[in-house]
């Protein structure tokens, strides 16, 4: 059971001009179910994207990477699930290149205006055969309305699909941002997740949109973590289709490209905490929060210290406000010249430790009734300088070791 | 249970002339269980000590490292179990020192000849003064053949004590070592692990014994990792009371230098390994080595990516052979120009992965017959130079996660 994350409302999920998906069964790793999804985009799209650091990235992050440096227009992406192509070699190279190939053709394209998604096992071999057989049906069913199946199309161990839409007027004009994404372990995203997307109708210069992607990341998907694993195909793909009319913004610094940024970062903040909701065994959502840092680095340390302590995660899970845990991460996060005695800590609103060691006002009867909440935000105040981060996390719960070790059976 | 872990056997624990050791029930936290140890240390024995990095560390390892400072000779250690006194402020401090005074005062030496060690709950007050009343009973029970209570005396969650001992010839005559250790969770050393103790009567320059201690933590202890979580309390203390007659070793270069160095070794590691074995909720002993690195640290970065990734423990777990999980943990360790088309994996004798990819080779069968041992070793190569690091490590199981949620409760 997710965290606190409703279904997505199908009204809510805004066809966006100039994207039609298709989504079908293509049996790849088990039957009856979406398996296999494409996204067909109208001649002027603009494409950027944000992969991941992963040394090992997947096939189709390889060919990703190669089809958009290469710099013509994306036309097509084609995402399949059941099978990662990771850890594959020169064979899922290959492979991610002939189901491009196969789709190309059939578009009257270039295989370099197609990108290739894949998730699930890794260091198996991608049955291509079947993605292709699979690609007719998936053009024939392609239509402005399937974001929910999309979102159902690419999920491995999610319990829910991830969508979330928005809308915002922009010089008269009513723009629509509409995204999907998938995971729930093996999340620790170090330029993206595997995966999102995101399209709109914005007009707006496409020299922006590779920039554009590379922030939105920045300030969602990479700032989550259910188990501190950085996935081999992380991978977050926003698409502009320029069909809605409204002035082309060419600067995200004016007012209209904040509006807009603004609209893209709430819906990629949406999908990012989806995934951390649907955690693998996720039964609370927490925020991490480190202000006072002298640099937004250091901040960031300490809050990945402690959204990744097995300790702290099992503590939430129990919601036992065992607290000096999350002390111990703070100190071995890294900061060499950490004075303890400045470091504050609370748990929502309750002041848990003052300079360092415990708040003498502190009761445990306080810090019990926030950790039993479903939603938790851990402040601490490292008290050194005005720099801050966030990161999201989930807790560590025993369905996440039950799913992790079922997980290929 | 443990794995594959006998228990200790009493006649290799070897006394150790002057070293006497009382254990007495305190009450520190839970009734009926032995909570207290005293180490009594003759005249002219000399002390080495390796402390946790964390940069909280609990005011026992601040004392402990003021009291060593001071430059005096220590002749006595005074540990307790139930509360690590960390995360405490001030008032831990002052707590940790009273400790110290109440057993100088009655052996007649000064405070500062004390070292304090406490293991337990964090950021909960020390109750000094149950400790200062267990004093008495545990200087009157004190003698040389305790080890095996001692190693009892100082468990928290780890299920079985940890004892190991060993004998060698230097000189003629016979040095014997003994030493003790605890930890099952928050193990993650980085400096020494928390806590271990061994003990030599061979004589030794006492200069020598500070190095040794760092030297020996980072050979062992240094190299172990259970949840990753570093803890605020690791100390590793290393004692000679230079009572064997062997000729005195001046040089760790030297033939009995090496000679001993060897046998402490010997008795680190039984005793780091055991702490893993031991590690909360294992069923799997790991050794993870890293060869082919162009230097140490990174072979080390990339064996605790492996190490600490929850889905690599996990795998071990269910015994299964999901390997792609290990190349990922591979690829996000952080060296930044990997080329994974050179790396080789190998788990036992199976050769799993070759040049970045699965060995086409490679059967199932046979990664799933490794994976069902209790012991495995995990073997990467990274094909980029000579240097080679090793770690030990356990499976993440259901009952690491039952044990951490119920730890307070």
């Amino acid at each position: 059971m997710p965290v606190d994350l409703p279904p997505p409302n199908p009204a809510q999920l805004f066809p966006i001009a100039g994207v039609r998906i298709g989504v079908v069964q293509a049996g790849i790793r088990k039957a009856d179910r979406k398996d296999l999804t494409v996204f067909l985009l109208d001649e002027g799209t603009s494409v950027g994207a944000a992969f991941t650091a992963n040394r090992f990235c997947a096939a189709p992050v390889q060919v990703c990477q190669a089809h958009l440096a290469a710099g013509g227009q994306i036309r097509a992406l084609l995402i399949n699930t059941g099978n990662a192509n990771a850890g594959t070699g020169a064979d899922g190279l290959a492979r991610a290149r002939s189901t491009c190939e196969a789709l190309a053709q059939r578009l009257g394209v270039s295989a370099q205006q197609v990108l290739p998604f894949s998730t699930g096992v890794i260091m198996e071999p991608l049955p291509s055969e079947r993605i292709v057989a699979g690609l007719d049906a998936a053009i024939a069913a392609a239509g402005p309305a399937h974001w929910l199946d999309a979102a159902q199309g690419i999920m491995t161990t999610d319990t829910v699909p991830k969508a979330y839409g928005a809308q915002l007027p922009l010089s008269g004009r009513t723009v629509s941002i509409t995204g999907i994404s998938k995971g729930a372990g093996m999340i620790r995203p170090n330029m993206a997740t595997m995966l999102g997307f995101i399209a709109t109708d914005a007009c707006i210069a496409p020299a922006l949109l590779q920039p554009l992607a590379r922030k939105l990341a920045q300030a969602s998907f990479n700032r989550i973590t259910v188990d501190g694993d950085t996935s081999t195909n992380d991978s977050l793909v926003l698409m502009a289709s320029h069909q809605a009319g409204n002035l082309i913004i060419d600067s995200l610094d004016s007012a209209d490209g904040q509006a807009l940024y603004a609209g893209l970062l709430e819906v990629a903040l949406k999908l990012a905490h989806a995934i951390v909701r649907d955690g693998e065994g996720a039964t609370k959502f927490i925020t991490v929060q480190v202000d006072g840092g002298a640099n937004t680095e250091e901040c960031s340390r300490v809050a990945y210290a402690i959204a990744h302590s097995p300790l702290v995660k099992t503590a939430f899970f129990a919601s036992d406000p065992n607290l000096g845990r999350i002390l111990a991460a703070v100190g071995y996060a890294g900061i060499a010249d950490l004075d303890t005695d400045g470091i504050e800590l609370f748990l929502d609103d309750v002041h848990v430790a003052t300079r360092g060691g415990r708040n003498p006002a502190y009761q445990e009867a306080e810090g019990q009734r926030v950790m039993r909440q479903s939603e938790i935000r851990v402040r601490v105040d490292l008290g050194r300088g005005h720099a801050s981060h966030t990161v999201w996390t989930c807790d560590l719960s025993l369905d996440y070791v039950r799913i992790n070790a079922d997980y290929r059976s």
